[in-house]
This record gives C-alpha cells, sequence and structure tokens, in this order.
C-alpha cells in the first residue's frame, strides 16, 4: 500500500477550467480518475463553482455511494436544482447510499409528489421505514435531527455476542461513538464505552460491565435543548428515545455544530436586519424579501422623527439654539449605538445562561455605565463646541442631554430583550433595527425636551 | 447494580439556599453526598451561584479528580479567583487530573511567578514535560489548542499487540476516536478506525489493515483553520504535527465547537460595536473599555455631521425648504440600516467562504437590490408626504435623495469589508459602528447634495 501524501485540497480558476474542458470533451475516464481522489466535500466546493448542466452531468457520472455525500454537503439551493434534475430512480440510489437523517433530510426537501415517487422506489425497506419514520417528526425537535444508525447491546448479551453483534451493525454506522445498552423490552438502560469493551473478558456479560448512567432525549424535545445539553456535557453523541424510554436513534455532534453556527447567524442577521436565513449569493428577490421590512420599520422610526421635529420647529427661527438641530443626528446614532451595545450582551447572555441577578441590579448597572460613558463622551462635546465657538451654556446643555439620552437607550436596550426573553419571545429581535429605531425616536424627543428645559426656549 | 434514573438537573433558588445552609453548618457528609452524585458541569453551574469563598470551600471539600473538571467548566474569571485561593500544591493536584490541554490552559492563567511554583509541584514528570511543551504554542495555534493524550500504534505492530497497547494508552484518553498510525520515526502515516479493528483477525498488522489517508495540521496552522478543516470535513479529531510530520498531538471537536461559539459571538460583538470579549456579568469598568471606543467613534462621524449640517445651515431660512433638516435622522438612519445589511451578509459570506463571482457582479446587484427597496421606500415617502400636505416636489426629492443615499450606502457596505478581507483584515471590524457612522457622514451629505441639484437653492 502506497504512502500516500495528504494535500490540501485548493480550488482554483484553473482547475475550474480544467474541469469544464473535461465535461465538454466528455472525457469521463479523465472526471473518474480526477474526482475518485477527491474528498466528497471537496467535490461539492467544485461542483459549486460550475453550472448547473455541468454540476448534473458530474452527479450522474460518479457513482451514487461518492455523489449521495457530495449532494449533503452541497447549499440547499444548489442541491434543489440539481435534484429537480434527476429521475426519482436517480434520487433513490442516492438516498440509499446515505444515513437516515441525511436521507429524511433530501426527502423532505422534494415536493410531496416526488416524495411519493421516491420512496416508492428505494429498495431497501427497512431503509425506507427509517426514512418514513423520520419525515413524522416536527422541524426543530430532536427527532427530526436524529439518525437511526446506531449500536445497541442487550444487557443479557456476552462480551463476545457484543463483539460479534457490534461487527454486523457498525457495518452502517459511519461513527461508533458510544454503545448503547436495551433492556429486551427495547428500552435505553445506559452505555458501554468502546474502552470498557477492550478491556472487558469475553465472558463477561453486559449487564456486570455496562455504565447504568446515560444522557438521553426525547424525540419531542427542541433542537436548541439538545443543543445547549450535548455542550453542557461535552457529549460528541445522545440517543433519542421515546416517552416509555425506547431507543428510537441518535443525535451526533456534527449535527449539533450546524445548530450552533446557524443558531449564530440567524441571530447576528437578526441584528443586522435580515428577517431570514439568506446568503450572499441569494437571488435579489429574496434579499429584497428579507432585507425590506426592517427597512420599512426603519423608515417609519424616521418618519416618527420627522413629526417629533416639526413640533420644534420654531427653534430654526431662534438663532441662540437653532443649532441643536445640526446635533440630531448624533443624538439619534449615539442612542441607537448604545441601544444595540446594552441588548447584544444581554442577549447573548441570555444564550449563554449567564444573565444572573436581579433586574433591578442589572438596570442600575447600565445606569453606572452609561454615565462614566455619557460623561467621556460628554467632555468630548463640549470640547468640540469650545473649538467651534459655540455658547458655553449652550454646549453644556448638549452634552447633558446627550448624557440623558444614553442612559434611557441603554435602559431600553436592557429592558427590552429581558422582557422579549421573560414574555418567550426570542431576545435577538431586539438587538438590530428595532433597538435602533424606537431609540432614535426616544432619544430624539428626550433631546429636545431636555434642551428646552435647560435653555427655555 | 441499580438502574439509576436520568433525572435532568435543575438549579434553583431552594437547592442554592440549601447548599449555602451545608457550607455554613459545615456538614461535609452532606455536601459530599450531594455533589458526588451530579455532573461536573451540574457542580459548576452551583459554585456559580455561589459566593468566592462559599466555591472555594466546595473545590477544597472534593476530590480533585471531580474539581479539576469543575474548574475547567467555571467562567475564566471565577476560576481565576477561585485559583488565587488555592495553594500551588492544591492547584498541582487539580492539574494532575486534566488532560493536557486543559492543564496547559489552568497554568496559562497564572502568572508567571506561580506557574513556576506550580510546575515544580507536578509529581507526574510526563504530564510536566507536557504541559511545558503545550505552554510553547503561540496563543491561537493549532498546538496550543492540541491534547498530548492519543492512542497511535506502530504500523509494524500485529491487531493483538495492538488491542493490548491500546488498553494501556486508552486509560489516559477520555475518547478514543482515531487511533494514529506512525512509522518508526514517530511519523504519522495513516489511522485506523475501531471499526476496522473490530473486523481484522488477530495476526494481521496494522501496516495491512490501516487507511493511509489522514487528515492532519501542523502544529503552527491558525485555529482557525483546524476549525474550519474540521467542519468542512465533518472530522471528530485531527491529529497535530510538527514540519517533519511527527505525530505531536490531537484536536478534538468539543474544542472547535469552542472556538466556533467564540467566533461567532465575537463577530457579533464587533456588529454591535463591542470591542473585546466581555459578558453580561463583567465588571463596569471592563464593559466601558469594551464599549466606548465604538461609542467615541460614533461621536466623531456625528460631530462630522454637525459640521456638514452647518454648512447648510442658510436652509433653515428657507421656508419652502427648511423641512429637510427633519428629515436628517430619517436619512441617517436609513444609511445605516442599509449599510449594516448589506456588510453582514458580505462579512458571514466571507467567514463561510461563499462569497463568489467578482466585485462588479456583486456590486451591482446591490445597486438593483437597492433600486428595489429605494423605490418601495421612497413610495412611502411621497405618501407620508402628501398625508402631511407637503409640497410634491419636496416630497419627490426627499425620496429620490433618500434612494441616492441607499444605493451608496449598500455600496459601502459591500466594498468596505471586502477591501478588508482583501487586505488581511477581519472584515467583521466593518459590519458595526464603523459602517453606521460612515454611511451616516455620507448620507447626510449626499441628501443635502442631491436635494440642493434638484431645488436649486
Amino acid at each position: 500500500m502506497s504512502r500516500e501524501e495528504y494535500i490540501r485540497f485548493q480550488f482554483s480558476e484553473e482547475l475550474r477550467k480544467e474541469v469544464i474542458s473535461l465535461i465538454q470533451s466528455r472525457d469521463d475516464d479523465a472526471l473518474h480518475v480526477y474526482f475518485d481522489d477527491i474528498h466528497h466535500a471537496d467535490i461539492a466546493e467544485v461542483l459549486g463553482e460550475l453550472s448547473l448542466d455541468q454540476a448534473t452531468y458530474i452527479i450522474k457520472l460518479l457513482d451514487s455511494d461518492t455523489t449521495a455525500e457530495v449532494l449533503m454537503e452541497l447549499d440547499e439551493d444548489d442541491r434543489e436544482k440539481i435534484l429537480e434534475n434527476l429521475s426519482a430512480q436517480e434520487i433513490a440510489e442516492e438516498i440509499a447510499e446515505l444515513d437516515t437523517d441525511d436521507a429524511a433530510d433530501i426527502v423532505a426537501e422534494l415536493s410531496l409528489e416526488r416524495q411519493l415517487k421516491v420512496m416508492s422506489k428505494i429498495e431497501d425497506l427497512e431503509h425506507k421505514a427509517d426514512i418514513q419514520e423520520l419525515l413524522k417528526y416536527a422541524e426543530n425537535s430532536a427527532g427530526s435531527l436524529m439518525a437511526k444508525e446506531l449500536v445497541k447491546v442487550n444487557e443479557n448479551w456476552t462480551v463476545t455476542q457484543c463483539v460479534k453483534e457490534m461487527r454486523i451493525q457498525a457495518e452502517f454506522v459511519t461513527r461508533v461513538h458510544s454503545i448503547y445498552v436495551i433492556d429486551d423490552n427495547d428500552r435505553l438502560i445506559g452505555r458501554l464505552s468502546l474502552k470498557d469493551l477492550l478491556v472487558a473478558k469475553p465472558k463477561d456479560f453486559v449487564k456486570s460491565i455496562f455504565i447504568p448512567k446515560v444522557d438521553y432525549v426525547e424525540a419531542s424535545d427542541s433542537v436548541e435543548e439538545v443543543s445547549k445539553l450535548m455542550q453542557k456535557y461535552d457529549l460528541e453523541a445522545i440517543p433519542v428515545v421515546d416517552p416509555q424510554k425506547r431507543l428510537l436513534g441518535r443525535i451526533t455532534i456534527d449535527d449539533i455544530v450546524d445548530v450552533i453556527k446557524e443558531e449564530a447567524e440567524k441571530d447576528y442577521q437578526m441584528a443586522a436586519g435580515i428577517t431570514q436565513e439568506v446568503e450572499a449569493d441569494d437571488s435579489i428577490f429574496e434579499l429584497v424579501r428579507a432585507r425590506l421590512p426592517w427597512l420599512i420599520l426603519g423608515l417609519f422610526g424616521g418618519l416618527a422623527s420627522v413629526l417629533i421635529l416639526q413640533d420644534f420647529e420654531e427653534v430654526m427661527s431662534l438663532p441662540s439654539v437653532k443649532s441643536l438641530f445640526f446635533f440630531t443626528p448624533l443624538v439619534a446614532a449615539m442612542a441607537g449605538n448604545v441601544g444595540v451595545q446594552s441588548s447584544a450582551i444581554i442577549v447573548q447572555g441570555l444564550a449563554n445562561d449567564n444573565v444572573k441577578g436581579s433586574l433591578v441590579n442589572r438596570l442600575l448597572k447600565e445606569v453606572g455605565l452609561s454615565l462614566i460613558n455619557g460623561l467621556a463622551l460628554g467632555t468630548l462635546v463640549v470640547l468640540f463646541g469650545a473649538i467651534l465657538n459655540f455658547d458655553v451654556l449652550f454646549s453644556l446643555t448638549v452634552a447633558i442631554s446627550m448624557i440623558c439620552v444614553i442612559i434611557v437607550a441603554a435602559l431600553i436596550g436592557t429592558f427590552v430583550p429581558i422582557l422579549l426573553h421573560r414574555r418567550g419571545i426570542d431576545p435577538a429581535i431586539a438587538t438590530g433595527p428595532f433597538i435602533t429605531t424606537s431609540n432614535d425616536i426616544f432619544g430624539i424627543f428626550l433631546f429636545f425636551m431636555i434642551a428646552k428645559l435647560i435653555l427655555q426656549f
């Protein structure tokens, strides 16, 4: 056996051209040689750079045990288009090669009509039944994330019997992780680590060596719960049971890694004012749909400030204070920035379960914090005013009003996410344009009101 | 063996009070009974709710094989304080129980003087040498993340020899994952899956059954690279080698999960204008340090718009156009929101390597997108103007200038992160206050300039 040197895959423009020219000249042998040698994740990367027809050509050319994994690595959009170009029979062949969780994901992406067609072409009846079972679970439930493939042993088996059975079962399981122990009623009663098995005597019974403590989730538990549990206890796989504790499947850490990334990206996008998961390469229409609603919210906020400012129109005719109008964008920006900062810290804290202590203490802390920040910023404003020869009282007024705005903005930014969270609403919604917009309005109003109080106009 | 029922740990206020009263009455037996039965991650959760003295009491009370893991689960701040209350000897005992990667993390958190004291108390010389080696690697390098614990076999061993050696090695390894295969020079040449070992014959040689393809990283590779690689290829562990390909250690997926979370949180915080990793429970001083710099940036932006608006002061004395001033917060908000949206999508795309195609095409797409959004928002502005009896030409002017501002804001939001990325700067810096502030300034200036052009004042 040769000692192949591992070379990290690097996609390049030359490579793309080479593959395209091989496709155009229908040089299937060369394509086989090229693609047989690289990882399915790399093949997916190459396909992502080809046209739909070219990508479909490669998928049809390669064996389904490779292409099934490639399909799983593709963007959902790209995959959808390629699947449209495949027959029900071809899709069924891909699915036959996939673990049940991935297979169910692919089937779920098809139209109902195609789902039926594809399912009817799956020859392995057990695989088919497993996929059908997985399709039943609600989206975002542990059941929808689990795979049926796992290694389980009966408590009444000996180690020898175990190893024999495991050899058979392991054929169908990509990664073994834990070995689950069940009783005669298929109920999960514990686990057996591979390490323990390595050191056990052949005639030992499973019931005398297994670990009776095992973390598990129910199929109806939410994906977020599963994710938190697996992270907290550093689990690489967790078994999924029904209400009678019968073993149904297992969830592995790679699925949870995807969940964590998606959660983080969703929160980030929400903070940026993007309502649904979109990517840079989505269509203009999808991007408009994701972005316009938040902009409309921002617009209404802006129009509200038009009304507020209109109310202070007479300030424009007072030479001593009309400069207040020059400061409205500054005040709005400060209110927005502070609000986003406060809410982001709270939202992350809530997500990580580390917002402790009472609400009052937290709000008091924000007041203290804002006072320090506000005094620093206010000093700069007064300095700026001195340079520009503004009246000292005017500069001081601007600084004081701005400090008040900062404090209120921080309070709103802290209070709103906590309130939403307590009402069971995802607080991430409060970090983006929502908090910016409401803080803009409050900020501008407060700014003029306080200035009016101090300057008596 | 009893069939223990697994009960999910739930922290409660009663529980906290109970633990505190047990500590106050020095009821060590009851505390032992209570804490011996729960997971170390749960113990950490309880300690997080206690005072420093109480937490230290528990740490000193329990066995170091439990408390070492508890220490790893604690907040860095909490851990630091507890470590200050422990003697060098006590810390050394904790460290003896930890895997080398965790041990090195703890040691690295100590002052240099304490590091030396603690290291001198570690009895296991191999463990000590391993920790010393790990401390040498640069922060953020693969070497700094790896553990020395792994299972490796020589290509010239038989399966029987393998299993025997592995039993010994596995004693020190929490999770086996892959078995790495080395040659006589300690060079990594492949891997052996546990599954393969299960089905091999006892007299087979490793060299005849191992898989010669193995992903690996060099100790000097960056943590981000390792994270991308492990995610792309769905790896649960990756070996780390030196430039001569000698096997040094391995990195497991649970460490990468932490990296992914930290990366996502860092980007999110940067977008929210928070410069360093802080948590809701950090001190006011730490929070000020993280938040004030971005606010000062925002302030300078706001002061710049004061100067711009001052330049258009004469508009205030023109009754037909003075209302333009009422729209400045709206325009600034729109410019900011659009810029944040555009940049967030690009930053995420860059992080996930799915920003494809040429820069010109991408900018053109943003123009198209902004035109659609702008027309929708512009229509609303004109409607609003009609309701408020604004002059039609004035409303149209506001709408048109706003559309131009939106297009420019989207272009800046797209262009800046791509430019930063090409220059090797983290583009996440461009999603928050940075883009909002520059777009505020550009937006307001553009708005007044275009309005001046159309309305000829």
